[in-house]
């Protein structure tokens, strides 16, 4: 694995605006936010996406959003937010080092996210997508 | 709080097409999705958003979304994937019970989620943010 921009905050290599962390987590400011408060949160372990993560530490980061959100949203005063982490180039992400989002985010905002949703018109497609993601999910892990 | 779509499939009193189950989570096709193979991970407890839910709660369910993104990705053959949650109405969300979307992501789909990078410019507004949040992370937990 290459050494990310991420993985070189996470061992203190470049500074960071912290605002939490623990033995194996680090919250900071992104510098280019998405608006002001936008928080990013990774595992100081060098994975490339959440597909990737050990479940006890995806566990642990998933323990340490709620109360990363409640400040974020008191701090900013923002009415709502954003968690995402988006895993692969295709899916926006940019630094190949598990980061969740946490984005403040306020009533007409700049923030235009459209949810394009379809459906799936025929349900033997439906099932036949259940079908297979629980035989992934049953014989996978 | 009032009885939402999500705490009736999570009672069983609505059908879905369940991919996993836990005691306190359930895994199913959105419906609408984004994309095929979008799956929504719920709570079976009902709260709004991820600010609300308890530490343990929130791990159980972040233990659960690498399994689930490997799953979609698999059945999917999708590159990529969004992992996303939405916290209030301004930030998206139209059914008031906590749901992560697992969302595969193909380059070049009809997805456009443009992220507006905006900076903090003066140094100083990034500390004083970075301070507030450290004092709400501290007081609060």
């Amino acid at each position: 694995m290459s050494d990310t921009l991420f993985a070189r905050i996470a061992r203190g290599d470049l500074p960071c605006a912290r605002v939490l962390e623990t033995e194996h987590a680090l919250a900071f400011l992104d510098i280019n936010p998405v608006n002001v408060g936008h928080v990013l949160l990774i595992p100081k372990q060098a994975h490339r996406t959440v597909a990737d993560l050990p479940d006890d530490l995806a566990a642990h980061l998933g323990s340490l959003l709620p109360r990363l959100c409640r400040a974020v949203q008191k701090v900013t005063g923002a009415p709502a937010f954003n968690v995402i982490a988006n895993g692969g180039s295709a899916a926006g992400q940019t630094v190949f080092h598990v980061h969740w989002h946490i984005i403040p985010r306020h009533e007409d905002d700049a923030v235009r996210w459209p949810w394009p949703h379809s459906s799936y018109g025929d349900e033997t497609l439906m099932k036949a997508m259940q079908d297979r993601l629980v035989e992934a999910l049953t014989n996978a892990g």
